[in-house]
């Protein structure tokens, strides 16, 4: 067994042990994921000050998060993970608080559709609805970051190719956290960090991918934005933990956004896992990104 | 043809064009490729206030270079480039000078021995003296970066390796600009990659590595740290264009590094090229990747 250096990702690592479910317990229905999902989110405190309330957006239910501090017009649109098939803005609320706080942003969380009732490519019309929705508010794309996390960073990249392909224009960056943008599943990471990664298996994601896609060829770049043309989107970072089942999906993204000229900045913090940023109140490390990556958004936010 | 957005690139390609030589001109030798390589250096003004003088460490011949607002201590051991056949101390003055200033430290450039009249590993054992040096001259681990560029940024990475092979301490980065640091030249941004460099051929790389290993194996991880175990080695910072025919280099670097977890940032630059931080006097994009790089040794420098 590999022994951690930081001792708060040994205490995370324990605590999500001491969470998994007995080996012979039924598998949860949607509806029980999400609900336990919703309920972590619930559990988490907000920056003192920020306050949040529903806010629709071109037809798609949002919710909108107000740090203290925030900068009138700066936008976060923000995808939150959940494998396209669980999440919410209420299970994603502490981690999107302060993600816009540190970008000193307000944030729009939308509650997109998700599957297997709503199969692919509704989050991605979902997403394209808000964007849109923002720029008719008058908001300027200059002054937006588009950000996410698993599914959610996906989802981000989708809509980098959906502005493009539909010539809307681009935002100041994105911002992927742990993003899973290869839905058929090549990344050498699936094996080599099965062993060190405590919440990611291939399986689920397997299960993840067949509910989203609903047999829809994973191979769509909108669905895979790896296998999508990047030339003249937005700069993009990437943040991602070294011990993740998709680490390579991080990787792969580099390189690809590298090859079509994207201004992008990859970060593998170590020792970290699958979105470590939502252990904001037990990890140094996950502040630190995000106070990282809110100074990357405060430079390209106008 | 590709058409470049910033005009400043498109200025440093014309003057790169204009430079070539005739296509039935002689090969150089190397004692006149060495020669040009340091007038060009002699030719870029350094900071206002800078200094520099010869310094001999562990038997190294090293030049000091001493920007204005060093904060005592601190020290960036750099290790310059020009395929482990070519380069110097002066021939990297005017670059060195600007990264020192960035990172508010002084700067010991050495000046190893270089192939084919001295092959691998003299370059690494050099690297390692001048080190081992600094440590002797108790100057603190935690106050040195080592930096280098392209076959510098290599020997920066085999040092790391070399460092944790000979129990010697970490020091508190690593920067690597446009890294040569697989000599079996397997990545794919040499075919890539290949139409957009204008100054990287893999013809001049296998020459280049030919020159450097004479007949030894470049599956060597001190020859090609790619292939290297750095599991344990310092934070590594990364930063390359995204039209070079290394940029593979620089993403399986990262690759590798995220792997060993190490914590790693890779940043590439659209539109630039090969040490493009050279040319800090005409491009901002040099200046802006030197002062972003320059705050992240900041912020690791004790």
């Amino acid at each position: 067994m590999t022994s951690w250096k930081d001792p708060e990702i040994a205490g995370v690592r324990a605590l999500l042990a001491a969470r998994q479910p007995d080996p012979g317990a039924p598998t949860p229905s949607y509806a029980e994921r999400r609900a336990s999902m919703d309920a972590m989110g619930e559990m988490g405190a907000l920056p003192t000050g920020c306050f949040h309330e529903p806010q629709a957006m071109g037809g798609v239910k949002c919710e909108r998060v107000v740090p203290q501090g925030a900068v009138a017009g700066r936008t976060i649109l923000y995808l939150h993970g959940g494998g396209y098939t669980a999440g919410s803005p209420r299970s994603h609320r502490p981690m999107v608080a302060r993600i816009a706080e540190a970008a000193k942003a307000v944030a729009i969380v939308a509650d997109y559709r998700l599957g297997p009732e709503n199969r692919f490519p509704a989050a991605v019309e979902d997403a394209v609805a808000v964007y849109r929705a923002l720029l008719e508010w008058r908001i300027e794309p200059g002054r937006i970051v588009v950000a996410g996390d698993s599914a959610g960073g996906g989802l981000a990249m989708a809509l980098a190719l959906a502005l493009k392909a539909e010539g809307l224009p681009q935002p100041a960056g994105f911002f992927a956290i742990s993003p899973w943008v290869d839905l058929t599943q090549s990344g050498a990471s699936y094996r080599t960090k099965a062993e060190s990664d405590p919440t990611i298996t291939k399986a689920g994601l397997d299960s993840a991918a067949l509910a989203y896609l609903g047999g829809l060829d994973a191979r769509d770049p909108l669905a895979s934005p790896v296998l999508g043309d990047f030339e003249g989107v937005a700069p993009v970072l990437i943040q991602a933990g070294s011990e993740e089942a998709l680490l390579s999906d991080s990787l792969t993204l580099a390189d690809v956004l590298a090859h079509a000229r994207v201004d992008v900045r990859l970060e593998v913090w170590p020792e970290m896992i699958h979105v470590f940023h939502a252990w904001g109140g037990a990890l140094q490390a996950a502040r630190r990104a995000i106070r990282v990556a809110g100074a990357w958004m405060d430079e390209r936010l106008a």
